[in-house]
């Protein structure tokens, strides 16, 4: 299956690009990893076609995102107990949907700020190295949880 | 009706008030205007119980959630043209499940940042002058457009 979008508008990075690393692919998103060393339980979901807002989605797509996002969320608490998920679509810079899901912990970078606000503390060790699995197995994990909402 | 939570948690400060200007209010949520004078069109959906993660509810509260936050993204839309609507439940400090509904204009203090980023630049005029109409009309604005959701 492509990841990319049917109709992909020009200039577009994520219509024509996956964006990070490839975790899972449905027929109307996909997910990827953000590869962000400071906060890496940092998950996208990347509407498949080029849409702006959420709400540009009638509302059983609409739905379709956000069980998918929240399947996402439920295995990052599962397998990484963080401290809080973080959830937001922006796209201010990058105007095509796309759902950040972050695992956040009390020990990261810039908690309790969000991960755009100003850093509190620069961390003794790697933040990877502080993740309960390695990133392989929890991309496999955030991977098999969607398959019951028709990722592949 | 109550704006607040049945069951509160002590020292929770979105169990006891209201968190802002009171907007409406259904069953399971209320919307308030967050008064941040840089983001003057900017709501909050509070869950009115006390849950922390947008997950711990089961699905059709999930979908009656985004269906009221797309609700309110829709009337900012229509009313303000902005730039760019960013939605998102953070909960670092507060960990009550609300949601960040926010319009965002190119001519904002931190636009393209997100609104918990750095300041870009420091408008000439005061944020709530430049919008399409005034906030208590804004405000009536949203309520209308909740009450298919349930609010009142």
């Amino acid at each position: 299956m492509s990841i990319l979008a049917a109709r992909p508008v020009a200039g577009c990075p994520l219509c024509g690009e996956a964006g990070g690393v490839p975790v899972a692919s449905a027929g109307r998103w996909r997910v990827i990893r953000a590869e962000d060393a400071a906060f890496p339980a940092f998950y996208r979901l990347v509407w498949r076609e080029h849409v702006a807002e959420f709400s540009d989605l009638p509302a059983a797509e609409r739905h379709e995102c956000i069980d998918a996002v929240s399947a996402i969320e439920t295995v990052l608490r599962e397998t990484l107990a963080p401290t809080k998920i973080n959830l937001a679509t922006l796209g201010n810079v990058v105007p095509h949907l796309h759902w950040h899901v972050i695992a956040r912990f009390g020990w990261d970078s810039h908690f309790p700020n969000p991960v755009w606000g100003a850093e509190q503390r620069e961390p003794s060790v790697p933040a990877v190295q502080r993740l309960a699995l390695p990133l392989a197995e929890l991309d496999a994990a955030v991977a098999h949880a969607l398959v019951p909402f028709g990722a592949e």
